[in-house]
């Protein structure tokens, strides 16, 4: 499929002309190595097609029916075909605020449960450290058939641990490398990558910071640590560049989501899943048995 | 909470009037152990307030915002207080086409799908068929905090198992009372258990794997072996009755869903989840840090 506004998705699955990106996202948020973080303006609204703020609600609920039924069917191929499936792993990275949990809530949160497949990765427990970094991540990929989403990833393996200088210097060099090798294995068995950096600027996360300490229905979610991992803002914004410099290939590419407007960062992870789907477009599986020897079962049951 | 109309749920969880059952579902779906499931219609529609499927989306939707405010303060919670908060654990169990995967999508579908714990027990492996039946079942149960689904169950063990004979007599008239045990254990534990028996009539039944095979988009949820368990329908009967006369405790009840009605099923599921959380009323977690002083602190970050 194109996402331009001369080539309609195809039926059943056709979006309305108006709910789609004059440029295919994939393309408009594409990171490539070597340009600067500090390019990418983190309340930009690429590709967007509507107002603003005001319509995105109303334009996520126009690609909703075409992300479901693509579910459904990547879903179903999974049933049916077993390790030949495909499947969609979402890895979302981002400081502090950024927005990962408010994409699984209002992005995910579209599809049908049982298609899903959430992890989150917290500081690795004793056990997880005693294995290789790739270890605790192997065992939360999504079987096929399923739309993985990984709140924090092995990413955090050159990330926190590049800026908080948690392993020896060539270790941590070999992480890059290993994580491209273990990302062209997934690629190669059927998985669909979409690594998305949640792009908040400081000013920003200090707002949703403050908004967290002012309002009681928000103070679970605040940690005395968020201010120290702010004020590390520079080794992470180099950390990062490195990350996406080293490990964006072609098959595993890295999205630059502007993520200071909630609404848009919402929109363009739940467009980016459309166009991946549309271009992985599962199709229905054929039964493997007679369809009208069923039905004569069962119409005589 | 009461239900009763005459007493609306407490601010801030306000569910308007009109979309709230005369009686509590939780009183007028339970089960009473001796009851013969025969007495329960399956296409009944008890405590509905609304006409009829043309308003069910929009009550469903009214208690949607509570449902979710809930479900946020629980999973606070749970992030808070670890082992020491709540969980809530809703069982499946029904005949095929009777809707477990209706309600996986329609009701858990309403929820942040980072309180969801889904499990969906299957033909037990050699791997769990080598450990005692509750084995594969305490590895799959959610966290404080957590809403569980579990799409089948333990009672498969008492179901299946005794339909087709799986095991001998003596070892499968002790497994109802390891199941009470279990359960008395869990909400020990502080789980609230809701069990469902989604009750669809063998017509209904008939009409939903006639639908199956005559919509492509529906064939790979059929499975030849449909017909063979249909074949088995008094057996199953007979099976869920022992297992409801049994297994029935206060503090873990079994509801009987009436499932010939689909809107119906998925509403009143959902208002069971809603009348269990109201009566658990979670509350967001005090601070464990010093709020203006980190106030203080962000502001001068």
């Amino acid at each position: 499929m194109s996402h331009s506004r001369r080539q309609p998705l195809p039926n059943p699955l056709t979006v309305p002309e108006r709910a789609l990106p004059d440029l295919p996202l994939r393309q408009a948020l594409r990171f490539e190595p070597g340009r600067p973080l500090a390019d990418f303006d983190p309340a930009a609204t690429p590709g967007y097609p509507g107002r603003g703020k005001s319509d995105a609600a109303e334009l996520t609920d126009l690609i909703r029916p075409a992300l479901d039924q693509w579910q459904e069917r990547l879903f179903a191929d999974g049933k049916e075909r077993g390790s030949a499936a495909n499947s969609v792993l979402v890895v979302l990275q981002g400081l502090d605020t950024a927005g990962k949990g408010g994409i699984v809530r209002h992005v995910f949160g579209l599809f049908d449960p049982q298609g899903l497949r959430l992890a989150s990765f917290k500081q690795p427990t004793p056990k997880e450290l005693s294995h290789h970094f790739l270890w605790r991540i192997r065992r939360q990929l999504p079987e096929p058939g399923l739309i993985g989403v990984f709140d924090r990833s092995h990413y955090e393996d050159v990330l926190v641990v590049r800026v908080d200088q948690l392993v020896p210097a060539d270790q941590l060099d070999r992480h890059y490398d290993e994580i491209n090798r273990f990302e062209a294995e997934l690629v190669d068995q059927g998985t669909r990558l979409i690594k998305c950096f949640l792009n908040v600027s400081p000013e920003e996360q200090k707002r949703r910071l403050l908004a967290r300490l002012t309002d009681p229905a928000k103070w679970w979610k605040y940690s005395t640590n968020d201010v120290k991992v702010r004020a590390k803002w520079p080794a992470y914004q180099e950390a990062y560049q490195v990350a996406l410099d080293r490990c964006d290939q072609p098959a595993a590419p890295w999205y630059v989501i502007p993520s200071d407007r909630k609404w848009y960062r919402n929109w363009a992870v739940a467009m980016l899943l459309l166009e991946e789907l549309d271009d992985l477009a599962p199709t229905w599986p054929a039964p493997d048995y007679d369809v009208a020897a069923e039905l004569a079962r069962v119409r005589s049951s």
